[in-house]
């Protein structure tokens, strides 16, 4: 089907295109933005539950939250503490786009935050084709998903620059090979920095937290 | 952007007229198929397992998997004790379509089985749009996915036949409203046939392949 295929090139380097500008806008306000990653249900909004309290002191953060229906993630970012948070139904689509991402910019004053968190749609495959242009991919995978996802979705792990195992606090209820999965990872993003931690019980939450402070901290020296 | 929005109906549209062969050829040997669908980690592939050894001595059954990459679930399938198992890697597509299953029957020797287990890609969004011609939609769920996914996934709710809800062996160690849960599902497909059980445990599972059973019964009496 080759003119399928020639259509999601166009699709792709629109997008390529769009997401280009995104950047642009970010950088001339020096406003870092991460994009949040994962499966449905693997804890992306509770940690961003977890990480706005640990960052409200220091950082004004806005969350531009992608889901098909609802707006319950953005509200809960919004209880969570976040200075805006903006949600985006995608109308059936299985991810948030450049487009996406540029109309909610458009709601947002940029030069007022530090730091965007953008939530993409649950789904461990089709996010990682579009760039949005965030400067930081980060997807969060969780215990009870199982340890074979790195070798059964490697466009999403190969991807991306942080990796956060969550919900470790099910590691004993659950049959999970910690070396099969961390072998899948090695193989397809060797040293990517990975973080374990619990968003339930707040183990290993520090430690990310801190990471990205720093991430941001040194955005800012440099823009 | 109505230039996308036509060509992604006319590849629908596609699809349905093969989705309509694939049934076709299941009718025409008596063989009755379903279409697995879930999030990544919801355990699809652990419900095959568990289920496969139940039928071994009443049922022929054959497994089709379809997987961004790798064999893994395939391989699971044939251990457990399918009669034939075909893996379907979809070379990044994040769903099987109808070609995909096409294909992958013109490998099997179609009535030499009474059932059909199609294991669809790990996606709580993209599989609800292909149809793939068999004759019954289950959704797996599971307790770690939280319980807000029929809410933010009303597709995947609305369009199937059976929800199965595993991991219940789980629900003492996580925060999850069984009736918001069942809030959601009964809004969007009311009445529909559900299975709360556990794969690890075991606890629910005869409850589901007993009724899967009588449908594949029922099924072989009229056709």
């Amino acid at each position: 089907m080759p003119r399928r295929v020639a259509v999601v090139e166009n699709i792709l380097s629109a997008n390529d295109q769009l997401a280009h500008e995104n950047r642009e806008n970010l950088d001339a306000v020096g406003l870092f933005a991460i994009n949040l990653m994962a499966s449905p249900g693997a804890g992306k909004t509770s940690l961003i539950e977890k990480t706005l309290p640990l960052l409200a002191s220091r950082l004004s953060v806005a969350v531009v939250d992608g889901d098909i229906a609802t707006s319950l993630d953005a509200d809960r970012a919004a209880a969570a503490g976040a200075q805006a948070a903006i949600q985006v139904n995608t109308g059936g689509d299985c991810h948030l786009d450049a487009v996406m991402l540029s109309g909610a910019l458009k709601q947002l004053d940029l030069g007022r935050y530090d730091l965007l968190i953008v939530e993409n749609v649950g789904n461990l495959v089709c996010p990682a084709s579009f760039a949005l242009g965030t400067h930081l991919s980060v997807l969060v995978a969780s215990i009870p998903e199982g340890d074979d996802k790195p070798h059964k979705y490697p466009g999403m792990y190969r991807g991306v620059d942080v990796l956060i195992l969550n919900k470790i606090d099910l590691i004993p209820y659950i049959d999970f090979r910690m070396d099969f999965f961390n072998k899948g990872v090695e193989v397809l993003n060797p040293g990517v920095v990975t973080f374990p931690l619990s968003c339930p019980t707040g183990e290993g939450l520090e430690a990310w937290v801190e990471w990205l402070f720093e991430k941001v901290k040194a955005f800012r020296r440099k823009s």
